[in-house]
């Protein structure tokens, strides 16, 4: 390691990034052993730079070189990692010129690039996955009706919560578009009486999805179809997309509207999408894009309404904002791969380790300061009644809008 | 009344319109006693036609002259009115072209106009209003938690619904932009303890708001102030408007976002918007802006959140989509607006009874149909935490976020 001072203009950039990070009471410790930092209070943990490379990739472009250097071990942070993130992220609210300029360089999701970023995240092996998700491996925002409550029972709490949202009843027909290891669809097929057609590219969670509904009886009623959701055929009663319409990318927004146009029943259907969003236009982290989420991006409720919902001839009924709740499951998922540390570095390295706990940790702090939304939004066509009178009989499970509809039409 | 046929070509486009209203299952009676009708069910109701000039206006500027010549009793319906707008209203879910090029002539709300329209409507006398609202004089959408409930009921539960969103508290400044009769601000003071500064521009509901909160002895906790709320001066905890965005104009979002940039505090404040809207942009009915509401406008949810809400910097935590509860309200009005038939024809003529009439059954129809929607809006602050853990607090009063947010800041 160089013990030698920064150079005369490196000494005064350095200066202005600490007095920047002092605003976050977060000190920056380079290779000189020098200490500059100057805020108020004592600082809760320290970025610590180990040459002057690195020190560059911080000042001229964060966004992708904090990642990559944490990654190869040259900035490691001294102090619980997760809040020295959320501290540096509350110092950028707004859109960099390069991440202005990198929306119009962004490549869209064709079928096969689709299939391609998706293997490169999702088809890590089971084994990976199932060490510090929860049992039924879900890898979307949990619900926490109690923020107590185990990650277990708030993945369930979510499950029962989309289907309540839609009110799925016994017989309805499903498409969901992008079913993971395919816990959803099992659960309503289990615990609702529905039949699901659930698309997802990824062959390693087809297969793991298929043996499941086989052992559990349920390959009657579940169908897991390793394809794109854009061939989805026929009309269903209710569409559903958990944590998909991120890996759209904008580009394709027009031919997800295309979908839900043709397959959701007109007179009666109704749909859910939960997808991660933000408060206004803005790309997601660059190191994000390079290292985990190749093609991803972040809508804002604008761009999905006008882009995709509005086209279909739908019509919101209800948003929700969960994004605290993302905060805590990673918090929860962030513990779990923790404690497997040895097991991910003997088996994929020490970079690759790196990456996702800075991933996991960097996620639930712009989750926490509100960098990232979580959304939930349910809507129906135009021509269909809404699937409840009330939100009442979402959270209370009084069933009214039968008697009512009954009534009334 | 004449009984000449009409003419070669108006008999033609007269027979289009019917094939048009067959489709809905609307007779058109025009003046010569022949039936067109062709439906393939008997049909609910007629559409009665006295004269050539109201067959024109209705053939070619239907948005307009159908109110105006109902107004006038040139055309009446025979049947139920509001089944028969329902069915009518079914037929046009897209923009006419006089729609599209209206927009680019609507003028905008400067705070004297806005000031003209909201005296136009709102200052028709108290008594008018006592006839056919509730008993607090709430003149917006109600929330009814189950759909048999009565209006006093659930305008009582929208209040709470309201002040149990934005968690209002005791201590908590308010702001209320667009107050009406003041029930909403009386009640936050009462029930929860707030402090309210509560803007009108209508002279006859502020004096009524005022005498009622000295009756009530609440005048030292809630202020009614007759000026536009663009004036509002300091910060409060929770802002909060109740069917007043409707009358702001889109050309003048800038200014409400900006109000809320300026008084909703940062570290913790949160808010509400309740908003007739939109699924897709369109202006609101012509003989309605004509003769109902000059200067209003239904937004689009994107509208809102992109002119409104992001440029404050506030995130969506929750919308709520109400109409099929607005339908609901607006026929308990209309059945109260009948029973008072009489005394509204002695006191304001027969055309100002039927241009009324058709406002409360014509608006029940767009609501019941999804031509309009009701949204519940609620915001915050990107920096300040959301005003409750999940909906669960809001919908069965458990009060964790307390103890979450102590817990875990």
């Amino acid at each position: 390691m160089k013990r030698q001072r920064p150079g005369w203009l490196l000494e005064r950039l350095a200066g202005a990034l600490q007095r920047k990070l002092s605003a976050a009471a977060v000190q920056l410790e380079l290779w000189d052993g020098q200490i500059r930092y100057s805020g108020p209070h004592p600082p809760i943990g320290a970025l610590v730079v180990d040459d002057a490379r690195t020190l560059r990739g911080l000042l001229f472009n964060p966004n992708l070189r904090f990642g990559e250097a944490y990654m190869a071990g040259r900035l490691r942070v001294r102090g619980e990692l997760e809040p020295v993130l959320e501290a540096v992220s509350r110092l950028s609210p707004t859109m960099t010129w390069r991440e202005w300029f990198s929306q119009y360089l962004s490549v869209g999701n064709s079928p096969s690039r689709a299939r391609e970023n998706v293997h490169h995240h999702y088809d890590l092996g089971n084994d990976f996955y199932r060490g510090w998700l929860d049992e039924q491996l879900l890898y979307t925002c949990a619900y926490f009706e109690h923020p107590d409550v185990s990650l277990e029972e708030a993945q369930r709490a979510k499950m029962d919560l989309v289907c309540r949202k839609v009110r799925l009843r016994p017989g309805d027909t499903v498409v969901e578009a992008g079913c993971g290891w395919g816990a959803l669809a099992l659960h309503m097929a289990r615990a609702y009486g529905a039949r699901v057609k659930a698309f997802n590219v990824s062959r390693e969670q087809i297969a793991y999805a298929r043996a499941r509904a086989a052992r559990e009886g349920l390959a009657g009623q579940v169908e897991f179809i390793d394809d794109d959701y854009r061939n989805a055929q026929g009309e269903c009663d209710v569409f559903v997309s958990v944590g998909m319409l991120e890996h759209v990318g904008l580009a394709h927004y027009d031919s997800l509207s295309a979908v839900l146009r043709r397959v959701v029943r007109r007179a009666t259907g109704r749909g859910l999408l939960h997808f991660i969003g933000r408060d206004f236009r803005r790309p997601l982290n660059a190191w994000i894009r390079r290292r985990i989420f190749p093609g991803a991006y972040a809508p804002t409720l604008a761009e999905v309404t006008t882009r995709v919902l509005t086209p279909a001839r739908m019509s919101v009924l209800d948003v929700e904002n969960l994004r605290l709740h993302y905060a805590r499951t990673l918090r929860h998922w962030s513990g779990r791969f923790a404690a497997m540390e040895g097991q991910v570095r003997a088996r994929y390295g020490e970079e690759f380790r790196r990456a996702w706990e800075l991933y996991l940790a960097g996620s639930e702090a712009a989750f926490a300061v509100s960098s990232l939304q979580l959304f939930q939004i349910v809507f129906s066509p135009a021509e269909a009644p809404p699937p409840y009178w009330s939100r009442t009989e979402v959270y209370r499970g009084v069933e009214t809008a039968d008697q009512w509809f009954a009534a009334t039409r």
